[in-house]
C-alpha cells in the first residue's frame, strides 16, 4: 500500500509517502515540501498549493491520501490558512477518487513514537528510524508528512484487519 | 460592475451576484445556495462545492469574488469546514485570474446597515430594499452572500476613487 501523508500549510505543505503494510518493513518512496510565499496574495497561494498537490499526486500515484486533521485550537494566527491548505489537499485527492483519512497530530505521535505527546524531534528520529534514513528527512513539515503516512498504513492496516474480523465474527453469529 | 459574494459554509454555501456602481441604483444577476449532505465524506463536500462554485462562475461570469472572511472566533465545530469551503471558493476565483476580496461579517453588516452589529433581519431587509425584490431571499446564507457583493460593489468602488484621487494627487504633487 502506497500512502501519500500531507502536513497542511499554507507557507510550507509537507508531502511524504512510503510503501508498506502493517508487519512489514517501511520504505520511502518521495519527500518534500510545496512552498508559496508569504507575500502573495491568499488566492494565488491556493492555486500554487493545488498546482503543487497535483505534481506529487502525478508523480506519486498513491493508494491512498492522508492529511493532518487541523483544529480550531492552535495557532489562532495561522489556522484559517492551514485549513485552507489541507482543504485543498482533501480536494485534489477526493477529485481523482482516491480515499482521503484525517489523523490528529496525537494519533500520529502515539502511532510513531508510542506516545500521543511526543515531541517533533522525537517523531522525527522514529522517522528515521523506521525509513531506514541516513539522516531525519528537513524541514520538520516534511518529517510530519512521512509520519502521517506511516501512521495510516499501520492505522489503515490495524483497521482493515479489525473490520474484516468484525465480519467474520458477524457472519458466524448474525445476531449480534 | 458584476460582484459574486460567496457566504461559505460546508452544508450550505450561499452564493449571490449584483451588478452595480458606488452612487448608482444596483440591480440582482443571480441568488441561490450550493449545498452538500452532512451524511458525505469531506472529501465529496469539497468536490461539490467546487463543481458549484464553478457553475456559478460560469454562469455569471464576474468581474470580483467576494468572500466572507472566515474566524477562528466563530463556531469552533463548525469553523475549519467554513474555512475550507471558503478557501475552495477563493482557489476557483483565483484559478480564472479574478480578483478577490475577504470582507468581514462586521464590515458588510456596516456597508449595508450602517452598523457593525446588525442581526441578520436587518441584513436581509436592507438586500431586499436595496435590490427593490419583492421578499427577502432565502435562506440567510444566500442573503448574506448578496450583501457581500453589495458590500464589495460599494467599498471597491470607494477604494478604487481613493485610488484614482491619490494618483491624480501624486501627478501633480510628485515628490508627495
Amino acid at each position: 500500500m502506497r500512502v501519500m501523508g500531507v502536513d497542511p500549510g499554507l507557507t510550507r505543505c509537507g508531502v511524504g509517502a512510503v510503501e508498506g503494510r502493517p508487519g512489514a518493513p517501511l520504505s520511502l518512496v518521495a519527500v518534500g515540501v510545496v512552498r508559496t510565499g508569504a507575500d502573495e496574495e491568499l488566492g494565488a497561494r491556493l492555486v500554487g498549493i493545488e498546482a503543487g498537490i497535483e505534481r506529487w499526486l502525478d508523480e506519486i500515484r498513491p493508494d491512498a491520501v492522508a492529511v493532518e486533521r487541523v483544529f480550531s485550537q492552535h495557532n489562532v494566527r495561522t489556522v484559517m490558512g492551514t485549513a485552507q491548505a489541507a482543504g485543498i489537499a482533501i480536494l485534489c485527492a477526493a477529485r481523482r477518487g482516491l480515499p482521503v483519512a484525517l489523523h490528529t497530530p496525537s494519533e500520529v505521535k502515539a502511532a510513531i513514537t508510542g506516545s500521543g505527546t511526543a515531541d517533533k524531534k522525537q517523531v522525527g528520529t522514529m522517522v528515521t528510524r523506521l525509513l531506514r534514513l541516513a539522516e531525519m528527512p528537513k524541514p520538520a513539515d516534511a518529517a510530519d508528512a512521512l509520519a502521517l503516512a506511516i501512521c495510516h498504513v499501520w492505522r489503515g492496516g490495524a483497521q482493515h484487519r479489525l473490520s474484516q474480523a468484525l465480519s467474520r465474527a458477524t457472519r458466524r453469529n448474525p445476531t449480534r
